[in-house]
């Protein structure tokens, strides 16, 4: 199966990591045994946990390792720029293109300093318009190499997609070929950085806006590009989400999709004249005008100082969408304008037989909007005699952000649903997860990179990784242990140590081992890409069952992170072997 | 020409832009004459200037906007979520997908509370598995309609790509039926916003860093996904970068790209021993043992205690690129390991008749790295009496931002080229940009969005937008007036109110007048796709004609954004007639 991005290939890299193939290659050093460790060292958005997304992208990408001729090509010759509108062109009438033949030399579009558009004189393509071949004046035999190699010799280990991860623990273990496992590392990280981050974003929006709440991720006009968008939707549902507005997501991952109306559709309508067809069809048959309805309610209730353009807009979208009527009430003013408006248009509705679903709320404080919107409703229900208002849905949008969330809970408020964009989706509390990819092992030896920042430095080796689990099904803390050694037992007694710190040791009876790791690829993918439904419950029952104050929003508890005695022996023997001792004065 | 993301296209948008396209259909509406602007209320980063970018892909956009069968279906009937794995599966030995047929019913791939992948029961794909249609129970009519449009019957008006733009002026305006210029909103808007901000928070990082540094832009593994990263690489060269590490970004759009080393490579090698052939070959055909030549270097200079493994490593990449050696130093140690090691392989490249490259910093304190390395590069020349080490590129990189930037000028630094990567790729500062695309005419008529917010309301009608320049080419203000009425002009005085405050007025006598929209759309493309050189000349030529004080890191001075007196009565009549008077009490 292809990558979902088509983005994605062994060109979406960094260009050192070519240069460094070669450098690999031309040293014979192409085949020695890596292993490599993709890990991060701290955990976003000030928590203690971090959510592992992406990885079934990752398998996707190993399938699609592969380089094409014209990747060969651009490496060894660089290309033209801007060629398609070289070749290509525009229809009759306009130029063609931004370059352009003119007496023998060439012109290119642009622009002068008023900004108008204008053509002149460039050096000929061959000149200007060429670049070098990144990858030029390599020897020809590396070009036929990598035209022909593929990761059917890597084997990858990777936690299962959605499990609860923490600093320094490896996400993915890559081992093979030195060259081709190194080749992984941009598209890997790109591949994981983002799903990762955005998967845990959304589940602590989750944790803060309670199990009860609905949320719909409304972000893809302000994601970073079509992907971000579509990346943004996917990972929003499998950390906790309900939904999404984007539609594209929705056909792709199979994503429940929801929206009603923006403004420009409310300002769209001046007044009840805008109605071409006043009449509803009832559910037995009946037609009546629906327009007439929704007046005599008006003027029953005393609402006829409501915005008239947004009263048509109502009915308008009443009558298109009869079981699905939730409307957007502050284009003029909420509680004057909006939710009288959205009232008399439900009781109408109501009376020709359907039920309409509620408002949203999109400007102000929401937490009042919400509880004046919700005592009204109570009110109309009373008015009337029915029961149905009290429990329809109110909807907030706005900007929304984990901060606010957990204030609004604080606050009490009568809000259903979340719409939730801009925070989500561009992880505007913490942009980045920083993901690294370690070379930890060469032809069986450990290998280590040592910093002036002792908090950049690696562990060397390769590693098991565990999951100790104690009473109540809490974990208790993961586990490092050299790969080959016996692996931690339940109900045995464990020296588990900090990697850093000497000093902090715990010995841990655990209730269960969970191994953490397990082989996704060897040669071909071993791993049965779960549903999002099944990552995305997987994710829900990891959270239900941390102790609470890891996950807690503010100063949230560590989780342990340790070591074995053997694994810390060797870490910090390998540490005095490579580190050289500072000459100071 | 295809927009250069695959996912964009008519899917590629909010549910609520067909639900409400729905509504205004069956409401007979769909054909109104629509005018939509497209404009932010805040610049970002706290600085008082924007770089508009996205255009060609907006117009790309149009050019795809066409529904294909399979996006009608699954509006309309839905879909079965993961496909792909129902009809394809894996090769045998595996099972064949996340769910099965087992014993007349189906089974799902999912991980029990160990983390341990299992089949366990779920109901047919029928039930479960199926998602309904977003705009299932609509009128099949209008799916009909809806396969039939397109953008032929739209105007869209827009700066140049690459303009400078300010708050409320609308950077792009669409005019058309009401219908089809709605649907553009969420796809419009994703594509020029992250463009919008990137390009910005480039020529940010150019303002701050100087026009003599090299800027290369290192993102791509921390992007918010592989579109993420193409979108930084290429906005980053047209806000002023020099060029990228990302490959793929190379290819598509001509970009100078960039790479040596990471520390896997360094941590690669173990000792000379790795070195499989020593033979360098000097252009003049004689050749030399390579690692001998260095180790003599090496015990002349008193160099013997660095590590041999980053010796090793340095002297292999020197062998592939006998003229691009550029070192990354601070595997083990930077001033007594990395830089040393980097001195002897130099030294012996130049002996062998090639030029080193220089040095990349990756950790520790960069100003003073540097400045160091540039004494100690000083030292080698007198010793060896050369003129080389001197100008060496001393590159930096490590998490650097904006304020980092300003803060290395300020303390002053030899570093010669900045890799940026996360805080550049994300805009971690600020990462979204908050343009909305707003319904301001209707059928000829001025339409608003009122709000509980006052910074929220829209200014109404059909514009035109001005920049009128002063002495020195220096712009003074942007000014509003309403489409049809003249246009200023130079050597006229001309009276520029405030949008908003009726205070604030000014008289302005223009030396020129420069029109910011021109029609770039007309049912088909009527805008020349300018090369990303030409674009990012055109933001370097307006930065530096810009005054100073407007784009300036620190408290920057707002740039005037103002409107005629004809427009300005206009919006406040309109203002008055639209919004309810509150009553209190």
């Amino acid at each position: 199966m292809k990558p979902t991005d088509a983005f994605v290939g062994p060109m979406l890299t960094d260009l050192y990591e070519l240069t460094m193939a070669y450098g690999y290659w031309k040293t014979g050093k192409e085949r020695d045994k890596a292993v490599f460790d993709l890990f991060f060292r701290k955990n976003p958005f000030g928590g203690e946990f971090t959510v592992f997304a992406g990885l079934e992208e990752v398998i996707r990408s190993l399938q699609a390792f592969t380089f094409t001729d014209t990747d060969i090509a651009f490496l060894r010759e660089g290309t033209v720029k801007r060629k398609p509108e070289l070749e290509g062109g525009f229809e009759a009438g306009l130029n063609n293109g931004f370059v352009r033949e003119k007496d023998g030399g060439y012109e290119e579009f642009g622009f002068d300093r008023r900004g108008v558009g204008a053509w002149r004189p460039v050096r000929p393509p061959t000149g200007d318009l060429s670049i070098p071949g990144p990858m030029a004046g390599c020897d020809p035999a590396f070009f036929d190499w990598l035209r022909g190699i593929d990761c059917t010799e890597l084997k990858v280990y990777a936690m299962p997609e959605g499990t609860i991860a923490f600093p320094r623990i490896p996400l993915i273990r890559v081992e093979g070929p030195l060259c081709i496992a190194q080749m992984q590392e941009t598209t890997f990280l790109n591949l994981v950085n983002f799903p990762s981050l955005l998967t845990t974003n959304a589940a602590r929006f989750r944790l803060a806006a309670g199990t009860d709440k609905g949320l719909v991720e409304f972000g893809l006009r302000r994601a970073q590009g079509p992907d971000g968008g579509i990346s943004a939707s996917r990972y929003a549902y499998v950390g906790g989400f309900n939904g999404t507005s984007n539609v594209e997501a929705g056909l792709l991952f199979g994503l429940p999709t929801k929206g009603t109306m923006a403004h420009s559709y409310v300002a769209s309508f001046s007044g009840l004249d805008d109605i071409s067809d006043p009449t509803i069809k009832s559910p037995d048959g009946t037609e009546r005008n629906f327009v007439e309805m929704v007046l005599s309610y008006r003027s029953r209730l005393g609402y006829e100082q409501t915005h008239e353009g947004e009263l048509a807009a109502f009915i308008s979208y009443a009558l298109a969408f009869k079981d699905g009527f939730l409307a957007l009430v502050d284009t003029y003013d909420t509680l004057k304008s909006g939710l009288p408006n959205f009232i008399c248009v439900a009781l109408a509705l109501i009376a020709a037989g359907y039920k309409p679903v509620g408002i949203r709320l999109d400007s102000g404080d929401l937490a009042y909007f919400s509880k004046e919107t919700r005592k009204v409703f109570r009110k109309v229900d009373k008015q009337f005699s029915i029961d149905l208002f009290g429990a329809l849905t109110i909807m907030a949008s706005n900007d929304i952000n984990e901060s606010i969330l957990l204030s609004l809970t604080q606050q009490g408020h009568e809000i259903n649903v979340f719409g939730i964009g801009t925070h989500l989706v561009t992880c505007q509390a913490q942009p980045a997860l920083g993901c690294v990819y370690k070379l930890v092992a060469l032809n069986g030896h450990p290998r280590i990179k040592l910093s002036d920042e002792v908090e950049k430095m690696t562990i060397p080796g390769r590693k098991e990784v565990y999951r100790l689990i104690g009473t109540n099904r809490q974990p208790v803390l993961d586990l490092m242990v050299e790969a080959g050694t016996p692996p931690p037992k339940a109900g045995e007694r464990i020296l588990c140590r900090h990697p850093l710190n000497e000093a902090k040791r715990a010995y841990v009876v655990p209730k269960s081992v969970v191994p953490l790791h397990r082989c996704v690829w060897d040669g071909r993918q071993t791993y049965a890409f779960p549903s999002l439904d099944t990552v995305r419950q997987y994710v829900i029952d990891q959270i239900s069952e941390m102790r609470p104050d890891h996950m807690r929003a503010i100063n949230p508890t560590p989780y342990k992170v340790s070591v074995s005695e053997d694994l810390f022996r060797s870490i910090h023997e390998i540490w005095m072997h490579e580190a050289p001792i500072t000459e100071i004065g």
